[in-house]
């Protein structure tokens, strides 16, 4: 049945990649209210793409932040239901100067197509609304029963989805979710990510005086909110990033020897990624574990941006009053973002330097995760992976964050697939993000024939 | 003969406010690039201030920078000549938001006068042209020859005329130099300066992964270059001020035993400047001295801002690939700036992270110096000062920079008297900046005092 569905996207690859760069031309960046307009846009965008693909009762759900999309068709009775999440917000595009073509001109360069969103969620997602079409227009009708819930703020921390989950139970039943926000681990070799760290993203506000100071008249005798904040902030991790937050690491536990020895096989050069995409002088990281234990099973905390002073060409001998710095610690399983919010607020407070106030107000939190591998569905996605890259599927974790699937898992009490079809260096949240246009075309027939499989129960 | 300029200021007081105020409403911010033809129309705005008070030569001179204003008038032959030196530039306004009234409209509320450049120079400069036209009003020749020289980067390092006095030595020749561009030490203390500190100003940048980076898929493994800023600037200075740069404090001479001791007999509460003029939860510095020692006699290092990675509203995760902080060094007499920057570099470069690439830009640097309280002209300015206010004159610093003072010393052998009218709490660089409109007058008629009595020689 899959050469079906490959058949249908060969014979219509122009459409479907045109319709894609629609989707991905409208700005719908969910942190900047001046692309609110934008946003709005872009839910009716995925509303109309999900009722074109033939599924029914599509509604566009208000929230107190930006729109929810909802669609389901459930006629297979007997067989199991697929609920497909995906978001259509993006991050913001700056620094704009650093983009070879516009970020929202979808532009093909060496088989890939540029743009922001292209990957991340956008390609991705719409991988799974054409798939859903494939199958439609081959067999007249889908295997599974299937649900979409499409969100516009999961760059900003998810929190309308967050609250419409839980209260919708009911509506949103599932066996399983399926997500496509993630990437192969390396060019042609089928990966399941089975694990994803969690995140808290904070705000660190410092004050000094009342009003910036000139510097020579008070220097030395004044605090200076800037160099508060710079204080602290080297209090809170030290030079080989270990973070300096008493009891963060209290409920940090290490994989299992199995899963360490399984990533023991992946390819991998610590070198390549430093040339190929950090692009520094040197990694960096806690000592005593690997790149893969640092960035996929270890909490880490970063300094996203900050801001203070005088910043503008030229020279101003001020000494400034308030400075700000964007925060976050990424979690592993098992601990708990209350604790350590709670952790890292009695950190602040203990690095605060004297003659400084500080504050912190936390954006969002959510907690790590792992999927069970050995679950029907997983195993039937792995299959349909292997099937359709002709290589067997290789089981991975994230260091990044989807918030979302904790909540499926809490709330529903269903595990999620991350079935990601994006390469390492796609350029996620960075200039230039990019997705690979023959990996959009095997996504949607890796989808299709996943619910097709999953259809028929695992082989 | 002081009675008769005191008449003339009484007579034409509102004149001479409102031209001071068509002087500020000019927003000549000389480090803004969107303000220069403001910073052109104000040097215009000079040289027509000048002529009209009398003076002759009068000469706008083009430069690499903005331009210098130059006149002069030389009929008293024997008598002495002073070298009146200001500054129309002013810093920045911002931020914006918290001023009162507009920046740049002048504004009269409780006797002072609200606006940028109120008293950081404009208010104080113009004095001395008024006080000239006094002058030539009352006698219709000056009592002593006087040539003005007054500059337009004053607030950005002061580039053009660090180049023009030494290569105009013959043309400048003077006994003594006149700046107004500090404060009574308080409210009715005719208050003479006699030490300044010196001012390096440099930007520090850092460059971590090429790109900006996801934090969840490279945090842990990648250098940040926010961070690294952060690490390296909180290594150049202790949690009290003192600062780690190696050799930095090698050429510091403590202030002289006497000079300590009539510090001491100054008006001075550490909690009210804490409360009135600072507005923070403390005072800070180095332990072991005094605020006066701290602020006067001791070097400092600040930052007066800090910018890399996102600061939008909301939450962006990226590891930044560069960040930028704006550093100052405050130096002492005896610290050669010369060494004392290639100690900060050498400083910078011991403190970079690894991973991390810095780079220093110094954008100005300029020596702190001491003028000799017992010159000729130092008196006869303390006695003018004494005779309009009524009370002995005091001797202080300052903590701020005016480099020109050290390059009438170095280049024309002379030394400059500091006759400030600005109070301390005058918000120098800060919004609501204000000048006591009663000290504008009052200026005006002590700098014609002090040349009539100079004319004669001290009593």
């Amino acid at each position: 049945m899959s050469q079906a569905t490959t058949a249908f996207v060969e014979q219509h690859r122009e459409r479907l990649l045109n319709e894609l760069k629609d989707f991905i031309r409208i700005p719908s960046v969910s942190t900047l209210p001046e692309h609110q307009g934008d946003v709005v846009r872009c839910a009716q965008f995925v509303a109309d793409a999900l009722t074109k693909a033939g599924l029914e009762h599509v509604e566009i759900i208000p929230t107190a932040g930006h729109p929810l999309v909802y669609a389901d068709w459930l006629h297979a009775p007997g067989q199991p239901t697929v609920l497909c999440y995906g978001h259509y917000d993006v991050q913001p595009p700056d620094p704009l100067e650093l983009w070879v073509t516009p970020p929202f001109e979808p532009t093909e360069r060496d088989g890939n197509l540029y743009a922001r969103g292209a990957v991340d969620d956008k390609g991705q997602m719409y991988m799974h609304i054409k798939a859903i079409e494939a199958l439609f227009a081959v067999h007249g009708k889908l295997p599974v029963n299937v649900k979409f819930l499409i969100e516009g703020e999961e760059e900003i921390g998810g929190k309308s989805i967050a609250k419409y989950v839980p209260e919708n139970q009911a509506k949103l039943k599932a066996d399983v979710a399926l997500v496509s926000d993630t990437a192969l681990y390396a060019e042609g070799m089928p990966t399941l990510c089975i694990g994803l760290r969690g995140l808290i993203y904070m705000e660190v506000e410092a004050k000094g005086p009342a009003r910036d100071l000139h510097s020579g008249l008070y220097g030395g005798a004044a605090p200076n909110a800037v160099f508060g904040l710079v204080e602290l902030l080297s209090k809170l991790k030290d030079a080989d990033g270990v973070i300096q937050v008493p009891g963060l690491y209290d409920d940090v536990t290490p994989p299992a020897e199995a899963e360490l020895a399984s990533w023991k096989q992946l390819p991998f050069s610590a070198s390549e990624m430093l040339s190929k995409e950090v692009g520094s002088t040197a990694l960096t990281g806690e000592p005593g574990f690997s790149v893969f234990e640092r960035t996929w099973a270890r909490p880490t905390l970063e300094v996203h941006g900050i801001a203070g002073g005088f910043t503008g060409a030229g020279a101003k001998t001020v000494i400034p009053a308030t400075a700000t710095a964007k925060v976050s610690i990424r979690l592993v399983p098992h601990q708990d973002p209350e604790k350590i919010v709670a952790a890292f607020k009695a950190a602040v407070a203990a690095a605060t330097p004297r003659g400084i106030t500080t504050q912190v107000n936390v954006l969002s939190a959510s907690p790590g995760l792992m999927v069970n591998p050995d679950h029907p569905a997983i195993r039937v996605a792995a299959e349909a992976f292997e099937t359709m890259m002709g290589r067997p599927t290789v089981f991975t974790r994230s260091g990044g964050s989807i918030p979302i699937v904790g909540d499926f898992n809490q709330h529903l009490g269903i595990p999620t697939i991350l079935m990601g079809l994006g390469f390492p260096d796609d350029g996620l949240h960075s200039p230039n993000e990019k997705f690979c246009i023959a990996n959009y075309y095997l996504g949607i027939q890796i989808v299709a024939l996943f619910l097709e499989q999953y259809g028929k129960g695992p082989s």
